[in-house]
């Protein structure tokens, strides 16, 4: 008999308590981006390091430019974990559409046999923060230790572009240092299957403006003579992508790994269709590279994307001029190890390419970072994977995200440290919304999931 | 010796008083577009009744929705031709730019032996149409006669759109009719050179929007995934045109002639250079079919360019977005015997074959012209080429233009009438501009000139 099944226990009997934990903290109005709230914010931090305090961490407030830190230690032997979530919370505007105080949270039973915790926060991130916290609290009351040596990072600023992270992960460096991360702000494959996160896509932006005439001409007058600069943006952007759906700039593809077959099989078995994923927004056929499912082109392909176009006119009725610019918003998702310094460069010399010589180009960069690819045997995330594999209904899948969270990227940068994405938020969590919620199932099992992975990190 | 050389010596008396005539009717303030000056604008057309009237003519000021048109008749032997003008003038702000007050009229030696008439309307058209005025009262004084049948329509609306001038068309085509028009509102190729436009390009204007996910996406969550209406548009805009400059929809050069090549050389001859061409707007090299000339491209090819485009995030820095939709403004200029419908219909079955299944298109329309092509070996043009070819120093040109002139299809349209447009503006009179000003070598010359094309037409 391990360490755990009593662990696994005293969760199950204090979840009434936790439950009415989660709720004092939801009920602190920490809205992050509106000044109005900042002492709720400071309050929400207070109540976090004043729990943290009682389960017996060293834990602080500590001040920043913006809305505070939360740093707590507590000792232990084998493996240094770092534990990241953050406190603060979104708008909940519009008030109207809530069906009840976005900050009085409520249980409510939603269909026979479930039950979630309503309010705002409760998935997004107090819920889900709190469930290691839980996991922590149920360790110390039953074996008066926790299984390694833990940290733990609540930031306050997370819903209003981490202003004061990088800063702070610099300044705190080596007290923040761990062996690998958590970070507990993503969503599981289903009500059933848990999901760790493996891959987060990286981004270059880049807007390009190409300038013909020097000032609008009249169609009838130049119209056959005169560059348009919408025609050659257009023949710019076209070109960027082959029949295929590849992406044709020299280059791109340069650190693109495929992915292992059975990490693709195990992706498949989810059974998520081209149907399925595209027809919840109206489409139904995939845009990217041939043969390619669309969990694969979403999570483990780049992409070449044009997020904006203008030029001419576009007002209302016509105007028969010929633009002297027209201008791109174009962006490309990044995978593995391409380099954003190298593919911006390769696309800016594949639009000049393709400029006339009595035209020009104006490029302006709008950010860059590489992908986030953490190994699939890595032993960590296996024995997390097993974790939570032995607490739900279907074994836990790696898979990999479109989008990008900073935090995992700026663990890499400053501290040299991997992170474990695991969390169990469900897709209709509604975050960022009015009704948001948590499911019961997410909160308990939760618990009970990070009790597991400390375990198993420490044999 | 002919009935002309009297007539000519009588304009050259004339000269004084017939600039006094012209300012007396610049000086009415005949401004269409704005309310304000709807007085003025009658003003000027019974000005121009009262003087037809002076001068033999049955004379009227004919109301319409908007404002008045001045028709007026005189019996002659021979041909019936009818005259056009416009009495009505652009704005003239911004005022503070007018070296004098736009509607005090003044003559200006601008370099040693050049004069100018200065003042809104001196050159569009009031200038332009006086000198067929002065060349008919000239006839009366000399010859008692005039050497045809003569019809006058000056409409007041040229500025504003020609609202009433279709409608009136119609409802007066039986006393309207002549055996053909004379359309005084265009310029000379050069100082030296008289022109006649026998090209008009005719216009289809259309606005296609290319519609994908019911929702802008994410495109970290979608991007690889999800179709882009952007690169969709992209893609048809790019493949409108080959390599060469071609369009390439299928169809669209059905109809388009090869200009005879004796006019090609006589455009040769004009020693137009891309350079020059393209250099005045900050181009050097022409966008059009390869092999042709700047002069040949806007004036004898048709043309496909897009006017206007627009989707997705296009404000101020950056956003990872995929539009639901993107949307082109799209226009054809046509030559000879090109079609509009056609054309529109052709167009709209090549954007429809570029579309994806899971997409769609929605068209809408805006306007469409076929061009005007008068015969380069008319009996009439070839007697007014002439006629002009005896006044002006160089032999007149005839040359085609980019853009179209609607009163010229609506003589075609409504009274089965060719038109010849002959005119005498320098493309430095600022017309719509600040500073509007007639050569004086235009106003007498210009007399001379419609004196020598009525006594042509009678022979």
């Amino acid at each position: 008999m391990s360490a755990l099944a009593p662990v696994l226990d005293k969760l199950d009997a204090n979840l009434d308590q936790s439950i009415e934990r989660l709720f004092e903290l939801l009920r602190i109005k920490s809205i992050s981006t509106d000044p109005a709230f900042k002492a709720d914010c400071r309050k929400a931090a207070q109540w976090l390091a004043e729990d943290l305090k009682s389960i017996g961490f060293e834990a602080s407030v500590r001040d920043t430019p913006g809305h505070p830190m939360v740093v707590a230690h507590h000792d232990g032997e084998g493996p240094h974990v770092l534990f990241y979530g953050h406190y603060d919370v979104q708008p909940v505007d519009p008030l109207n559409l809530w069906e009840s105080d976005p900050f009085d949270p409520a249980l409510k039973e939603i269909e026979p046999g479930r039950k979630v915790i309503t309010g705002r926060g409760s998935s997004d991130d107090k819920g889900q923060l709190m469930l290691f916290v839980e996991a922590c609290r149920a360790y110390k009351q039953v074996h008066g230790k926790l299984p390694c040596k833990v940290s733990i990072l609540f930031e306050g600023e997370e819903e209003s572009g981490s202003p004061s992270l990088k800063p702070f992960l610099e300044a705190n460096a080596a007290e923040l240092k761990a062996d690998f991360a958590m970070v507990c702000d993503t969503g599981m494959w289903d009500r059933d299957t848990p999901a760790i996160c493996v891959g987060l896509r990286g981004l270059v932006g880049e807007e390009i403006t190409v300038h013909a005439a020097d000032r609008d001409l009249h169609s009838g007058e130049f119209g056959g003579a005169a560059a348009n600069p919408i025609r050659i943006l257009s023949k710019v952007l076209a070109d960027m992508h082959d029949d295929t759906g590849r992406v044709t700039i020299p280059g791109f593809y340069d650190g693109v790994e495929e992915t292992p077959s059975q990490i693709l099989k195990s992706w498949e078995a989810l059974g998520e269709t081209d149907e399925n994923f595209l027809g919840v927004v109206g489409l139904s056929i995939p845009s990217g590279e041939k043969g390619r499912s669309v969990l694969e082109l979403t999570w483990a392909r780049p992409t070449a994307e044009f997020n904006g176009i203008n030029g001419g006119y576009t007002g209302k009725g016509f105007k028969t001029v010929i633009a002297a610019e027209a201008s791109a918003k174009v962006s490309f998702r990044l995978v593995h190890k391409q380099d954003p310094a190298r593919i911006r460069a390769a696309f800016r010399d594949f639009v000049r390419a393709r400029i006339p010589a009595d035209c020009s180009v104006e490029f302006h960069e709008h950010g860059g970072s590489p992908a986030i690819q953490l190994s699939y045997d890595s032993p960590f995330l296996i024995k997390a994977k097993q974790a939570l594999s032995d607490e739900w209904p279907k074994p836990a899948v790696m898979l990999a995200m479109g989008g990008s969270i900073p935090i995992v990227g700026d663990f890499q940068t400053f501290l040299g440290m991997e992170s474990l994405l695991a969390g169990f938020a469900l897709v209709d969590d509604r975050i960022h919304s009015p009704n948001e919620k948590y499911d019961l199932s997410s909160f308990h099992k939760g618990q009970r999931s990070w009790a597991r992975i400390l375990d198993a990190l420490t044999r």
